[in-house]
């Protein structure tokens, strides 16, 4: 026995006013599908289908880059919740154990809360997740009859009495997997719109003598989204919640009103955390370490005591190690840097190994690229790269070598050598005066 | 027939502790009173003028910048807003329709609201705009009789009664021009401060037997600037709305509340706009672009498919073609980059052309000053230009053509060449080690 | 007579979840323990004693880097306020005038307020600091009798009556120094928690016949600083004052929220600050600069109509001559630049002295660390450093040189002289199509 989680995420999200995908917007630097996904992640399911619709290919794509066991089926037609629940049926065939219904485009459903539900499946056939509603609205009420669900009931169907009961219904369902699809397939769609709603299982779930049960959560877990406006309130909704999550953990953050937080993102205890960061996916910082004021940070590792920016780029495979330094107007990608790395300033580091102890200079570059493929920059340890160092890829300086101010390094040089390339200096004395007077002139006459 | 606008924009603005003069001070990256002239522009009057006073001449400046056809005039000494209304009569002499008075320091005002004062026209001789005031303090109160306005009373003077009412005047007044010169010039300076009052018309109309009436706005829309509190609170009135409209229109901001647009800012539907993105004046994104967080942008144009930053800087004349990629530190300026142009790194283009397809290596540099003049430089289609390659202007760099890493350009490279200007690499065996050597001892000298 | 401050820091803080005391916070870019002092200094006191107790030998570096006249004693076991106030009465023997307890984790008491209780000392022998709790919670309320402190009674302590008062303790205490600590030596600890309370002097005073009176605060200068989450508090307090008081003092900021001060900022009227500025310690903005968007600024001089940014970052020792340009990825460190020096675009310039009118061209870099130490760059007056220019430090340019763009200088430049330090230019024609057929040749077999 194993639990199967169905996926529904086929609806357009037209009044997000865009051609993708509604739970392809992002909250937290991920798909709102992957939030949800990340959820029910959590509960170790056997099986997880998500039913596509509107934008299937790209939903597809996106659900399994994120697991690639995830079955995906598809709503051809959207006509309600209960029929895109129904076209999961031949995936989960033969499945036993329960199944929970979830949204692609309600990011914050806790696993906790999940968990509730499934323990209330010792008590009752089919379990709804619920909540009381600050302001209910228009959401579709929860009757209760003592511990027991009487019905859901749509606020435009709802007597006054019935509107005035808070408990509203987030959608979120769970039952026995072959219960489940029972009651669906008998779900009707005889209403105003034409749809079949999942909603209606409790009703017949009910007429069959099966339980139905409420299982609460907090009203911010059920916030779904339509609107980008309602996107962004979610995106200010999980910042809050990571931010001071983060402070509880011991993380300082100077002004957290100005970080934002990926859904992945890792912090040590003791890490400082200036003004106006941003993490990407995929960012791990060790504790101790500091990430100074205006730094965008992507799939990157900074080490123990390592200090970064600001004004710092780091992208996927940057690994900064401990006590290392990147400065300010620097890029590192796909790069390992060792310990106590300096990169101080107007740097890009792209495609290379650093052995500890080294020091690159200044407006250094590693011209990975060279118009149709990239290559690696390898550097050992205690070396020294002279500012303006341009290192042809692929290309290997040795341990404890230097390079002078303004080589461009296509060859590799030996441990403890210096590698030069650059001509002499040469002054023409009064050059310079006779320059500025002619370049005057010709502006002048120019007018 | 046609319409005149009274632009009040003589005052000092002593409270904003400023030597700019009031009007000049900016909301979204225009001034308050261009502000005030987009509303009144959006109604194609046949005649503007603007009333200056204090820094008249740079008040000037900026009205004639905004719109060369403004008559501008100047108000010696500030006497009231009917005084100052009075110096407009002369540049409106023998000017048919009617007139309506604006302020440079409110700069809100909608052209919608000003057309329904231009309706109201038909019903009463002089229309005054005003708004129920959520808190009316020492507001001026507009008193009714019927649809009829019987009187406006300042605050000092109101009885209990009139105290009690919450209509509040804005200030701003239509009437037919000629009627309006007429009463303006009847108004008196008999009271405490001894000013010509521009709300006194109201009285004397009514003295007349013409029929005075009132139209409503939104109080948000008569917010005037007195301290630069205020005007921090006109900017952020100004983004908040500019944020959710964007979001209606169907623009990604991941962070809404970080993004500052300007007053003529336009972005495409499904355009991504991340985390603290400043627009200056001018820009323009296309649908589908994508701009980082940490970039500025002022003057440039961001084609379809584009991705711009992080940390990128487009300047005035920065033309972005589609699916060209503007990396992290780079600087552009007056240049037009075709389709698919890579500019990924650490990198200034300034004053040049760039073909479709070309890539530009980290590190490079249009040379376009030469001290004294400005040069441009045109590069072809296809290019790759290597990493640290200066390119002194004026210089020309052909379709498919090369340029190596840490290059100097100072003459044209034909198409399909390769350019090289550097120094062979000399490596010097065991140098580096006995230099670290010998720099150590010096140090360890030293103390 | 003169005043002692004994100011208490001996605390672990563990609810912050840190390694680093608690005193060692910081707010506004100091640490708690600093703004404490900056508050006592303006009262000139005679003597200043600091008691440590966790983390003892980094408070007390802290303490005398900010006064190095402060004396640090030790309170090895932590055993109440009383006892830690015990424990300055050695390094006080002998003082006469007046004492106040300060705390080391309440950043945000005024002198103003300080200097109101050492006036009304002339009315009581102990006078306490009070304020009026919006949300009196636990905090210890002040029973008055008249003008008399009656006492001081910890919440879990006081009666109905006596938690219905919101006049709370804020702990600041001060009293005659001698008197302080005889009543501080007859403060037992047979209480619940076994600790000498500070508080237990005023019951002790009034026993003795000493008057008791309390001077009362805005709940503001009270904030004391426990957790993370409330040190993060007091740093949006802190800048939402000094934000307001720069937008009062004529300072133009686009966008108040995204700017933060250090306790020590200094900022002219009329300068202008864009938005996402960040000030660190010791930052001078003259009247009429202006900074862009994106700036870090830490130890730096901003001269009268200097410009700087956007992303710019001025280092420490930086000092920017009037009508300065400071451009985009530029880095200043340890360098007085002259009137009217331009550094317009990615450069880094370190250890420097640069004369009036240069201008430093864009990949500009001080090489100043030979890779063991640090060496200075001198440039004179109206100079031309062209793009990319290595300056290998030690090194001088004199008034009016110039340098080719992508020369390496490792010698003086005359006044007057151009020099250069670059190969000369070939181009191979044909070459970069073959090289390119080949690379994708080779691409493509690679698969």
């Amino acid at each position: 026995m194993s639990l199967s989680l169905i996926l529904l995420a086929a609806g357009q999200g037209s009044r997000m006013q865009s051609d993708l995908p509604k739970v392809l917007h992002k909250v937290a630097g991920a798909p709102l599908l992957h939030h949800a996904m990340t959820a029910g992640r959590q509960l170790s399911p056997g099986k997880t289908v998500v039913v596509t619709g509107h934008g299937a290919e790209q939903v597809a794509a996106s659900a399994r880059a994120f697991d690639e066991e995830v079955s995906v089926v598809l709503q051809a037609e959207q006509l309600g919740t209960g029929h895109a629940v129904a076209q999961a049926a031949e995936a989960l065939r033969g499945q036993s154990g329960d199944a929970i219904v979830l949204y692609g485009d309600t990011p914050f459903i806790r696993a906790e809360t999940l968990e509730a539900m499934l323990e209330a499946r010792a008590r009752h056939a089919v379990v709804v997740l619920g909540f009381e509603a600050a302001d209910p609205g228009r959401y579709g009420r929860l009757i209760l009859e003592g511990e027991t669900l009487s019905k859901i009931v749509e606020f435009k169907d709802a007597s006054e009495a019935e509107r005035a009961v808070r408990l509203c219904n987030s959608g979120v369902i769970c039952a026995d997997t072959a219960t489940l699809f029972d009651l669906v397939a008998a779900v009707g769609n005889e209403n105003a719109s034409g749809e079949y709603y999942l909603t209606d299982i409790v009703g017949l779930a009910r007429a069959r003598g099966l339980s139905a049960g409420v299982v609460l959560c907090d009203e911010a877990e059920t916030m779904g989204i339509n609107t980008r406006a309602e996107l962004a309130k979610a995106e200010a909704a999980f910042q809050a919640r990571a931010r001071a999550e983060a402070l509880d953990l011991g993380i300082t953050l100077t002004a957290p009103e100005t970080v934002f937080f990926a859904l992945d993102t890792v912090v040590g205890r003791d890490a400082v955390i200036g003004a106006n960061v941003v993490f990407g996916p995929g960012v791990t910082v060790e504790s101790g370490a500091e990430i100074k004021a205006f730094c965008h940070l992507e799939g990157c590792h900074i080490s123990r005591g390592a200090t970064v920016g600001p004004f710092a780029r780091l992208r996927p495979g940057a690994e900064i190690g401990e006590d290392g330094h990147i400065g300010n107007f620097v890029e590192v990608k796909n790069a390992i840097l060792g310990e106590g790395v300096k990169v101080n300033h107007l740097t890009y580091i792209g495609d290379a190994d650093i052995g500890d102890g080294t020091n690159i200079g200044a407006g250094t570059v590693t011209c990975n690229y060279d118009g149709v493929m990239k290559h690696r920059t390898v550097i050992g340890k205690n070396a020294f790269i002279g500012s303006d160092t341009m290192l042809v890829a692929p290309v290997k300086v040795g341990d404890g070598a230097m390079t002078g101010s303004g080589s461009v390094i296509t060859e590799d040089v030996p441990a403890g050598a210096v590698a030069l390339g650059r001509a002499r200096q040469v002054n023409k004395p009064g050059l310079a005066t006779r320059l500025f007077e002619k370049l005057r002139a010709i502006k002048a006459a120019r007018g």
